[in-house]
């Protein structure tokens, strides 16, 4: 507890945009999240008042950071799960815990879990040798079992000697069918230690590349059938790992029905649109979750609202600019900037529209976070 | 400029709980506030990477920290004239700049350019003697020109001899006709350098022994004549004193039409329910208008926002238990907690209540401020 203030402090591991965004998000409860970062220049470590610097694979410094938390959470997943357990055998509360973070940490474990309760993925197999693969058959999609985000370990392979070099690696793999899909959903469930849960409106995440460009909230024309089909799954999982704090899930929505595509046991990309379209942002959410308190109204404040993510380019139109320019041309967008360094295809902010009807909020957002990246607006090239 | 970002550094001198909702404002925007504290207590000196710790009274702190702001700003009232001079003479960009923030400072100062502006004021006379005293009249409202606030540096008299110690202790006084009024209601405004202004809904401000219990946003059956009455006052007074940043008019709603009360010369406690109840918080917005940028959408997210101040009580329930206990209670009431240690009337915090009828969004947020306050609800023992 703060002597001060008498309230718990929230420690974070990690100090990317998830941290930073929940900095922002535990400021109101009158508290300061406490953030080990790997650099003094990370995007949390720019804006927040405690902020200790340390590698989160060195088990020393975690012990240093845990100590003067009430709570230890997490902006990634690549904390080794041998460390977590070190800091909760002193004494610590970490949250998630060791148990469900491994099903976002592990793919493997995943699909195995998925299964284990009865709920759909798509066709899956773990794979050693070209002579696995052409079993499975291709084309087929190849995913490292760890390490992989933003689709960063994620290969579509067409014939089975483009995986040659991926399998002589020596990292664990597992192949999943090409997935015929309609589009991808997400849904977001916060759990406490004490088992409650809420479950956000589930939203449609539009992809390019691999990467999420946009969120729509709620999604459009999802049956009340499909909806409920969704939040059984979000709550399945979540009861049955013991998931504390937010997890997404990630969803294919095919001919079939839905099938889970990835799970992330914290914060995420399809959430950040609560920060302006729900009562409580996925970050307070996340917040209240870990530390066991009363969880906080997921309903909409609008009727639509579209998250775009914002990419760093090669604008020659200094940020600044670009930033006014936005202003000038949407008063009403909302802008987050993560004060990163941009680099071409970065993750460098994200823009939220709120609106009454689908079509306008979505071309509102998409041209917001054109205007950031470029400084203009490179949209209508963009759709021919 | 921040080298890595290419963002402009705001500097708040004063590191109240304006200053931390302003740090928590900056912070979407890409940027992090860098305050002046004068001490590492304060409230937002908690929260922000970039605090020094000086006096505000002291030149030389003040030089050392405009040092490295694009723009400079306040958090309060209090920084002596001559040395805002001197800033600027240093060549410091500072908003709102020395002649505006001299009629936030000095009370007969703005009822002067209150009337030469042709506005209405209560009626009043600058006394120096009880004889001056008894010509104005018994009763009235005697206030100190300079460092009053919530209620401070102003006394109401009800018999002349009652100021004979104020009158004896030599500082500027005032005196005002104690005025009947139907309400006091509020109106901000945004202006930039550049003239561009917005206006924010007129909001009705309830008040108790001189301190703001509750907001209502927008004040209830508000006329458009009225609406538009006091949108020309606060235009007026912004347009013609050269106001940079926001500024909020208090005002007296009387029989016989709008009085000016008060003004303060940036983000206002009549304004905190833009945080959830408008596109662009009064701390957004004034970022925004002090860096010359494109002004955000003042528009409301809701029909209704209520507002309700926490004031320190006396409570045995710990902080952590009443702040579970609200939100076991209101899973969509919106909690502001400054940081501050607790003593009793301080203002603490706030709780912010969007909903579709007045009465009802009241209710919530006075129950709210309550079980914040007391870690019960108290209101109903409070409204006999």
């Amino acid at each position: 507890m703060d002597a001060d203030t008498g309230l718990p402090v929230v420690g974070m591991i990690g100090a990317g945009q998830l941290a930073r965004m929940t900095h922002q998000a535990v400021i109101p409860l009158g508290m300061s999240l406490r953030v080990l970062a790997a650099s003094a220049d990370d995007g949390a470590a720019r804006v927040a008042a405690d902020v200790e610097v340390g590698d989160h694979t060195d088990l020393g410094a975690l012990r240093s950071f845990a100590a003067d938390c009430d709570v230890v959470t997490f902006d990634h997943e690549h904390v080794p799960q041998e460390h977590i357990a070190a800091l909760i055998a002193d004494g610590a509360t970490v949250h998630p815990g060791p148990d469900a973070l491994r099903y976002a940490q592990d793919k493997r474990a995943m699909r195995e879990e998925i299964a284990r309760l009865g709920l759909p993925s798509p066709r899956w197999t773990p794979i050693s040798t070209e002579a696995d693969l052409a079993e499975f058959g291709v084309p087929c999609v190849v995913k490292t079992t760890r390490g992989g985000y933003d689709g960063k370990g994620v290969f579509v392979i067409e014939d089975v000697s483009d995986a040659a070099e991926l399998l002589a690696s020596g990292v664990d793999l597992i192949a999943e069918e090409l997935v015929r899909l309609r589009r991808e959903l997400a849904v977001s469930i916060a759990r406490t230690p004490s088992g409650s849960t809420v479950v956000y409106p589930v939203v449609e995440t539009v992809q390019s590349g691999g990467i999420c460009t946009e969120v729509i909230a709620p999604a459009p024309n999802a049956s009340p059938a499909l909806i409920e089909r969704a939040r059984h799954i979000a709550t399945t999982i979540a009861d049955a790992v013991g998931v504390t704090g937010v997890m997404t899930v990630e969803l294919f929505e095919t001919a079939d029905g839905l099938l889970v595509n990835e799970l992330a046991m914290r914060p995420h990309n399809s959430g950040h649109w609560t920060i302006e379209g729900a009562i409580t942002s996925q970050f307070e959410q996340h917040v209240r979750a870990i530390l066991d308190y009363p969880l906080g109204s997921v309903e909409t404040t609008a009727p639509v609202t579209v998250m775009a993510n914002v990419l760093g380019g090669d604008s020659p139109i200094p940020p600044d600019e670009r930033l006014r320019r936005l202003m000038s041309h949407d008063p009403a967008a909302k802008v987050h900037l993560y004060g990163k360094a941009e680099r071409p295809g970065r993750k460098i902010g994200h823009v939220t529209v709120r609106g009454d009807t689908i079509d306008n909020a979505f071309a509102r957002a998409r041209t917001a976070a054109a205007i950031l990246r470029d400084g203009i607006d490179t949209t209508t090239k963009e759709a021919t």
